[in-house]
Parts: C-alpha cells; sequence; structure tokens
C-alpha cells in the first residue's frame, strides 16, 4: 500500500507536475481511499521523501550505540553514510526526485529541514562527546555543517551521473576531506597531485617533545 | 509605510501569535491599503524577515568587490560579519523575531531558506576563488557551511543575552575559530588554557624542509 502510493505519486509529479497533483489524484490512481494517504503520510511532501524518518532513526540508533573508544568525527561521518545508501539503494527513485526537487520550490524549502534535522542530530551527538572541550558547543555545530555539506556535495555529484557513479566513493572521498581537516594527521587540502596549495597538516598536542613532532610530520608527508 | 507595517505586523504576532494574524489584519491595524503590503512584502513571512534581501545584495557586492590578494576564507568570514550587524542594529527586533521564529514551524522553515541563500552566495564566491584547486568546489561548499554554522552559533548565543552582549565579539570569535582551521598556521584547536586537548596545528607545505616545519611548530607552541 505505501510503496503503491509512492509509486503512483511519482508517476503523477513527474506527468503533471508536483502543485497540478492532488492528494486525492494520488489515492485514485492508487486504487485506495484518502485515509489510506494520510496514515502513511502527514502531506504531499512527505511521499516525496519517503524514508527520511526511517533513516534518521536509523542515525540516531547508530549514534547511540558509538563507543568512548570511536573518533567522533569518524563516527559521525560513518553516521552520514546511512543517508547516502539510502539514496544509493534506488538510484531511480532518487535521480527522479532529483529532478523534481529541483523544479519545486516548496520540495527544495522541505529538503532544507530534512537535512537540517540531520545536521542537529550530528551536531548533538558531537556536543556530547566534545562536553570537556572549551569550544566543544561551536566545534560540534561546525563539525556537523562540514560533514552534512561535504555528504551532499559527494550525493550531488552522484545524482548528475544519474545513479550510474559509485555513491560510496563519491559521498566517501567528499567526507574523508572532512575528516582529515577535524581529525589528526591528515591534510584537508592534499587530496592529489595537480593540487597548487599542496599542504600537510599535523595536529598535536601542546606540551609535545619535538622529536616526536618530527616524527609525525615526516609520517605525514610519506603519507600519500 | 514599510516600517510602519513591519511594526504593525510584529505587534500583532506576539500578541495573537503568526498564523492567527491575517495580512487584512496587519493592514487595518496599520491603516494602510492590502495593496501597499504586497508592494513592499512578497508574503506574510517576509515581513518577519524585511532586510534579509538587502543583506543578501550587500554581501554579494561585498564578495565581488574582493582583491585577489585577500585571503578568500577571511574575506567570506568578513562577508557573514555583514548579517550579523544586520541583527546587531536593531537588538529589540532581532530578539523579538527570534522569539518569535522559536514558536512558529513555519517561520523556522522560512529562515532555513534565508540561511542557505547566505551559505550559496559564500560557496559561489569561494569557489570561484578556488577554481585552481582540483578539490576547489567540494572545499568552498564546507568553508560556506562552516562559517554560516560558526556564524549563526555565534549569533544564537549573542540573542540569548536579549542583545545584550556584544555580537562582533561573539560572532567574530566564532568566526575565527573557522578560519584558523582552514587558514595556514592558526589552531582550531586552541581557544584558551583551560581546555583540555590543547593542540596545535601546523600546516605546511609538502616539499618543505624539515628544519623550517621546526621552526614554524616551534613558534606555534610558542605563540600563545
Amino acid at each position: 500500500m505505501r510503496e503503491a502510493l509512492i509509486a503512483a505519486a511519482f508517476d503523477l509529479f513527474l506527468e503533471r507536475g508536483f502543485e497540478q497533483t492532488t492528494v486525492d489524484d494520488i489515492v485514485a490512481q492508487a486504487g485506495v481511499g484518502r485515509r489510506s494517504f494520510f496514515r502513511y503520510f502527514p502531506s504531499k511532501e512527505d511521499v516525496v521523501f519517503p524514508d527520511h524518518e526511517r533513516c534518521l532513526k536509523d542515525m540516531t540508533a547508530f549514534l547511540d550505540a558509538s563507543a568512548d573508544t570511536d573518533d567522533p568525527v569518524l563516527r559521525a561521518c560513518d553516521a552520514a553514510r546511512l543517508v547516502m545508501r539510502m539514496y544509493a539503494e534506488n538510484p531511480t527513485f532518487s535521480v527522479e526526485r532529483y529532478r523534481l526537487t529541483k523544479q519545486v520550490p516548496g520540495l527544495r524549502v522541505y529538503e532544507l529541514s530534512v537535512v537540517r534535522s540531520y545536521e542537529r542530530t550530528l551536531a548533538s551527538y558531537l556536543r556530547d562527546r566534545f562536553t570537556v572541550r572549551g569550544d566543544g558547543s561551536l566545534r560540534a555545530e561546525v563539525i556537523a555543517a562540514a560533514v552534512v555539506a561535504a555528504h551532499n556535495h559527494g550525493l550531488r555529484a552522484w545524482l548528475r551521473t544519474d545513479g550510474r557513479g559509485d555513491a560510496a566513493e563519491m559521498v566517501g572521498s567528499a567526507l574523508d576531506y572532512v575528516a582529515g581537516a577535524w581529525t589528526s594527521g591528515q591534510s584537508p587540502g592534499a587530496a592529489g597531485p595537480e593540487e597548487e596549495d599542496d599542504v600537510v597538516v599535523v595536529i598535536t598536542k601542546r606540551h609535545t617533545p619535538m622529536w616526536r613532532v618530527v616524527r609525525e610530520v615526516e609520517a605525514g608527508l610519506q603519507g600519500e
């Protein structure tokens, strides 16, 4: 029933346009009653993003299951990968939705609120993990925003391949970029030999002996 | 006329609630005709954020006037300060709006689209400045998101002081944090001596001789 409603809605949205399609049109096409629609979807917008609620729950559960030994930034990146996988599971649907969303301002706004809910979930997790830091709250918000931006950058690149590219690789390399900037020993700038500003970033604790710093720098220089 | 409409709208929003107030109520309170309202504001939501359109234009002009010698990340941070100043110019209005927005889901969604338009403007500027880099587009999106997140973190902290704090200082220190993470020689983690994870970040070009790296690390360790 739920799948039939989603399929009917997308057929109509692509055929007539989102604004021109009513909930009555969708239920007539799916051959079910109006009440059935609202049992599954609070609004017409929700049928366009049917799996985000489940994905947000999965993300929350994944973050709640984080061990103290997990690097918080890497864990947040892994949590973002859950969203990528939801898109990659159904490339045709994801690409159709991408095209539809580009055409309908109301859906873009709805999508912003979906994206914001992921960002808040990541920020909340990071804030808990950074409580010992004086800058914990700010750091959590900034890293959550960076993770979401990188994820979306990789995801859009994948959607532009019409879902034919490797979503895990495209989103993964974008997330690695952020992880590199906010975890130790990796460089946010060093993505390849063609780069102009080929830099190495070393993050070390104050009071670390100089010989250890040098060893870390050398490891960073040889790392790629 | 425009100011009178904004004042009338806010009186009614705070008294009756946003949803319960119609455009007809606002024009009756302001003593003007309905057409006058729509001459200034496309919708009821727009009257809540009356200065964002101007601010977005100011930001675009400020970024267009950037010199090649400007550090792009610092310029983007300065552009974000224009938004902070718009809020700080009128603390009472900004604080009232903050309270109103927290209560009205429709306004929060509208605000998300406003925030997103600033983020796109910053990302577009950074992308142009980073074209020589292989990772330019990703870097632009990530830094724009980080700048916006930091700005909003500082702004919310200021709004929570009921506009009595120093907005320039609160937003400025949050932006400095991001600038420190993405420009050379500064540390995103080193905000003060009370921190647990007191770290030093050294960013250096690959192929830099080790003695120069050591000198930079030493300078970083002594820097604070």
